[in-house]
């Protein structure tokens, strides 16, 4: 909830992982409503929300500002009057203890007033609590607007309490692929799309497709049943795309591939200034196999941590097929790794050959491969510089897997 | 709209990106609803919105997959029929032709298909065109779901459109700041958030506070008129936090102040795995600035590629004061720059001093200063290398600006 969201200066990710948390436990999510801190949109909204679902969850408008307002408009539409919480002002008190270097100020102890009779729902990683009431046949859960404290505080105390209510079991298996579109890939797989249980959907981000197949039953192990044959076909219909099922991913994918065939990994990256290093080290773990790169973003820099020489790059041009592959093996003899990627483009906006893209692999052998994207011009610098992160990523997976890079 | 929404299986930036571009062209935005792949639960979402919207905007369900089915079901909300669009499926062949590498299938002419007397959308960036049709004196528009589709639809064809139809104009500024807590700069701030116009609301990102100032007004001019004091006023209050106003990011922000006073950057990454010359290569020109970086996230890199010994990294701790200063100094001597960023620490999950981390800036005469981080040990692992990033990123912006670094 809240104005942010309406204005438009905050993602509702709050929204996304909440949906994800209920798709696990079962409980379908029919709607999302965002309305800004605002009593009256927020009261007709809880009001209409009432007849139409069992469950209510709302985010934001718990905090000491002066415009979180959730907990007001709430118990006033189910007759609750707000009382203070002993337990929630302990342990708001014990959270700015422990902290030490920030104040307990006033607008601190609203927070500590819920409905009554509620459970109150410790914040584990800030200072607004949440809380669970039931009136009137449905159940309402306030969690706070900041998506860790959000998340959080679903996980550690939500989800255990509503997975008692719930009778049926929702599960899913994902199978993404890399390198095809959505058409074709909805051509290629339209008959399976009819099916009531499981469904079969498909879904597109930047550059990947994914199937879900969604079972519903009384068990996990009978949604399972039902799926395995769907998820067999796919795979087996996609195979050429397919880089995992339930994977992450592709770094994770990239990172388990590294991890099984005992191979180490180095990147030499000039337009995408560190974005494979970055995802790769998103992941816990990931320095048993990437062993480091360089950011070698100006000409400057490739000849001074990668020895390439400015005639080489003059002679070729700095984004090229020889380029690439240089910075691709350099980089890979000089953090001894097994593998080594090398990522050169011109990514925008301005410039001849926006959207002109190479990526290169090379491996213990002197063997090297390069892939030459050629992207719209009018690409965005942040697609072409996330498509050739997914590109190395997609090359380094299918050398790891011994497929065709 | 979408399942893919419901079961969190993306996030809904489209909401945001519309609430951005209506809110600068002074359109309100009351509610923004979610449903499913659903013909019920969407023609009830669209019978409510008409009764109190004069404007109606769709994402999603217009491309050429089975589950999309927006534009039948707003059509026979309405009353129109669909009929085929010859202009659409011009467009969409020459799309296909241009591209060569994807095949026009018989499911992309489902595409062509608009409500009879609509105003098509040319799809600048993909297949499914969008749409504008008025009926029972609200305005439709219907966009497709694709993030960067809606947005260039929105901005190229939308906006222009809608721009004649409002009378009044919204403009608000944004007091980004770094270092203080919401609840700190809500007291200092609380007198001024009281007005109606111009409205003083706070925002809270991942150790960042801001402030939007937001006025209404019939002309630009009177906007500015009446927010200049208030925005004077808030920057003068909290001058030790604020980095910018109207401020992209910490790393807009540092790239406008490399250029302003001609100096150089360069940085060795461990715990933060590249995360800083990403951000920093995010913005086009950083070349001009940003001498490159490496990703030491090794010990073995941290020597190899920077010269540190074995045994001074054993001496000191590999996450230590000494070894950030040493990574700060080292990669700014490497690369020839004004300013070295250093930046080691435990990002964990596991570990003993998770959120321990150490930032350094080394100078050209020799001078370092050293943040010391500690971050709770229950901080995520993405929110520890985060705020490192903003951390080195707020020191830089302090160094280059004369303020206490």
């Amino acid at each position: 909830m809240g104005t942010e969201l309406l204005l438009g200066n905050t993602t509702n990710t709050d929204a996304r992982d909440i949906s994800i948390a209920l798709a696990e436990i079962g409980v379908n999510v029919l709607w999302h409503t965002v309305v800004g801190d605002n009593p009256a949109r927020l009261t007709e909204c809880v009001y209409r929300a009432r007849n139409r679902a069992d469950l209510i969850i709302t985010t934001g408008g718990l905090g000491p500002t002066c415009d979180d307002l959730t907990k007001q408009v709430l118990a006033r539409c189910f007759g609750l009057p707000l009382v203070h919480n002993d337990e929630a002002e302990a342990a708001l008190r014990k959270y700015f203890a422990e902290r030490g270097n920030r104040s307990f100020t006033e607008n601190n102890l609203k927070q500590t007033m819920l409905p009554e009779g509620c459970i109150p729902l410790p914040n584990d990683c800030g200072t607004a609590p949440g809380c669970i009431f039931k009136a009137e046949n449905v159940r309402v859960v306030m969690l706070p607007g900041p998506p860790r404290e959000c998340n959080t505080m679903l996980r550690n105390y939500v989800l255990p309490y509503l997975r008692g209510l719930s009778g049926e079991v929702i599960r899913s298996h994902m199978v993404r692929m890399f390198g095809i579109g959505e058409s074709s890939m909805e051509t290629r797989l339209r008959d399976l799309m009819d099916g009531a249980n499981p469904t079969v959907a498909p879904y597109i981000r930047e550059g990947e497709c994914m199937v879900r197949v969604t079972a519903k039953a009384a068990t996990e192990e009978a949604c399972e049943e039902m799926m395995a044959p769907v998820v067999d076909e796919i795979t087996a219909r996609m195979r050429e795309y397919v880089y995992g099922v339930d994977v992450e991913s592709l770094e994770h994918r990239v990172l388990a591939l590294l991890a099984e065939k005992h191979k180490t990994l180095s990147a030499a990256e000039s337009c995408t200034g560190g974005m494979l290093a970055e995802r790769v080290t998103e992941i816990p773990g990931a320095s048993d196999w990437f062993r480091g790169g360089v950011t070698v973003y100006t000409e400057d820099a490739k000849c001074r941590l990668l020895g390439l020489r400015q005639e080489y790059i003059d002679a070729n041009g700095v984004v090229s097929l020889p380029v690439a592959s240089r910075l691709a093996k350099r980089v890979r003899k000089l953090l001894e790794s097994d593998i080594g990627i090398g990522i050169t483009g011109w990514a925008g906006p301005s410039g001849d050959d926006v959207g002109l893209v190479f990526v290169a692999l090379a491996g213990p052998g002197g063997e090297c491969w390069v892939r030459r994207l050629q992207l719209g011009a009018s690409t965005p610098r942040g697609k072409i510089r996330n498509l050739a992160v997914k590109n190395a990523l997609d090359m380094i997976q299918r050398y790891l897997s011994g497929k065709d890079v």
